[in-house]
């Protein structure tokens, strides 16, 4: 009698566990798993001043409600592939596994330049043109997988626009993975081989100096170069270099950081990135050295 | 006794079931209903540097902590109106239902101009100024309804600033909406025939010509045109066609996509709006031309 | 009997009751204080065209994937810390408590200023350089209590760079902050008269006239000065005014809102933030008085 009496006590205490575990699990999941949408990154050549950026989140929004749409740089130099090989690399460095990155720096759209979807090592995932913008998040992130977008049945309709593969396109994918979709279920898979890289010549050694390149000037004129830490021992704090672009040499100082020079005047440092940057205390070494990206340079000790 | 054995089980059971039920609903109805908002696209020419639009986005967020505000354009050259109408209607269009738009482009802040709400028949709705910048946009979607925003106790304090509606009407009514507030509660209706329309003059066929207007000339220098897909039928891929824009007349075939042309030429197509526009092949046709938006403009077959 | 008939159902239910309370209870203390992010606002003078702001972002994001990072203000004139004040408090004035606000306008990155977290009395949280920024925020605000960032186990690592603190430390406790870490963990307390303020000299009365500076001109031109609503009786609604900004001088209307002016005309009024400006309607004042912030001017009655 005893046990009669708590049979329905201990049945009904432990169903509503159960059941509890189970609506709280459900909703675990779908806050986690399903609600939680990776956040996806637009890089662009479009400017905010036009429309077609709005567009572009217009087509997520309306495929998927629960995306994180956020803006990553739409002020690339149109058409300039190099420098939106470089911002892709490092815009998308820091963000997390599951990201998802659009990419439009597309001017070859609408003829046979592929559409692709690639997962990098890191498990982030990046979508737009096959045209080389991807070529130094590739070298930096190793490709896990890489699909051609040939599957219209999952784009904003099955004959898109000739002029905007963005919005019709690569948004759609972009919604499509930020949903949980496969990157398998995109397209078909594509071999590496098959891919459009940019060359970037590396920095090198040439006698006693380095040879180098300007990989981007950023809007305080800071010139960013192709040289890793690392790849010459004298390049370092404290020593005293000599810069050469095109007709132009200074003598410049190797500091940690930008206050170590006096006001305006021209240093070397290795950034945050890793690379060297010769930098001018807030003034613009871009415009003492009339530099701009992918000019040649030289280091001499 | 089996049946009263059983009652407090059975009871309990099921009385388990509806408060879980309950409970679950509850929160699906939160989650979906309440907590994941509509986005808010924000529309402006108060550019990114100034603080009016941070200004605007905390109001909203104070108003309502689960809102989703993004940026769409703060670049609208100041005062155009008609340069507003045609940004307002392009970067709406690709939204899903329910999505709210705040449009300010408001040189009539404090005089005796209306402030409105106008529901589209796509169930999308548009927040600002009755001054005209929305009438591409009711012409495309048509109007569901519309509110002047007469109520006071739903603004930001019931003594508005007299040069920043945006901030202390249009946000706190966005915000109204996004809560899942009605629109008929955010003023008294008024009629379509008292709102305030910008008149466009349509392309036109004069003889053999087209006679039309420059809408928009976006950042790449492409001349968006209002002439719209289908007008006639000798504006078609292959075609050789004459532009001309005041005194320069150029010679332009009608291509798919910008690659199709040299690097550098002239020609037009059908954009992925569906208006036909002018570009050049990773050039600017507007400095070719030197075309502005509003400017007329013939085309000849 | 009955008792013991209803002791199990009771017990159970009131079991169930109470287990479910705590399941929802779970569930709206996980939506509203862990899930539902307070917003990271970002003011930098980086650009949107640099990769610098995507770094943070996506920092921020690695740490804590349910931030919710804004764009405030990115165009800050680079390394104008003045500017920077005027933007920090004028762009997070309408914000809710528990806002997170992270500035970074850090020319002295890398040197031994200070690195700060302070809570405002209104309980909003700003990160950034000890360099003056917060000094306008500060006053409005007020100081709750500041902290100097000395705690590298919540930095992205342990190793920051010497030239990038806004990616390397604000983010990391930025995300701290949104994830519910409490300020006093960031690091040290540090009392009120060890932080950095610049200096703003008030507008005052000197003999018949108003003696003033200019706060910051925005981009439609309008000068927006240090004057406060109220600090002279006849600077007010139909009265005219004398302006003088260096070698020029003007007779200026003191009006509600722009409209109230012809168009292009000068005039004076007390803007949304109760700052007296200098505007021209639909036309740019600064341009007419070539002013920049910082300079001097004089009212006269």
């Amino acid at each position: 009698m005893i046990f009669r009496f708590h049979y329905p006590k201990s049945y009904c205490f432990l169903l509503s566990l159960v059941l509890i575990m189970l609506g709280c699990s459900r909703n675990e999941k779908r806050d986690l798993k399903s609600n939680l949408r990776p956040v996806i990154g637009l890089i662009t050549d479009f400017s905010t001043k036009d429309p077609y950026v709005s567009q572009m989140k217009g087509v997520i929004y309306s495929l998927d409600p629960y995306a994180r749409v956020i803006d990553l740089n739409h002020e690339i130099d149109p058409f300039n592939l190099a420098e939106a090989a470089f911002i892709v690399d490092q815009a998308s460095r820091e963000f997390p596994a599951d990201s998802i990155f659009i990419a439009v720096i597309d001017p070859g759209v609408g003829t046979d330049r592929k559409a692709i979807l690639f997962e990098s090592k890191a498990r982030k995932f990046y979508i737009g043109p096959d045209n080389g913008i991807f070529s130094l998040v590739m070298d930096r992130e190793g490709i896990m997988g890489a699909w051609v977008l040939d599957k219209p049945e999952i784009w904003r309709n099955r004959q898109p626009s000739q002029t905007f593969h963005g919005r019709d396109i690569f948004s759609p994918v972009a919604a499509f993975l930020s949903k949980g979709g496969k990157p398998q279920n995109v397209g078909s898979k594509v071999s590496q081989e098959k891919l459009h890289f940019l060359s970037f010549s590396p920095a090198s050694i040439i006698g006693e100096s380095v040879s180098a390149q300007v990989l981007y000037v950023d809007h305080y004129g800071n010139i960013i170069t192709n040289i890793p830490l690392g790849l010459v021992s004298w390049i370092k704090e404290g020593n005293l270099l000599r810069i050469q672009i095109g007709k132009i040499t200074l003598a410049a100082p190797c500091v940690k950081t930008y206050s170590d020079l006096p006001l305006g005047k021209i240093g070397v440092l290795y950034n945050s990135s890793g690379y060297l940057e010769i930098a001018s205390n807030q003034g613009s070494a871009a415009k003492v050295f009339k530099a701009q990206s992918g000019v040649s340079l030289l280091i001499h000790p």
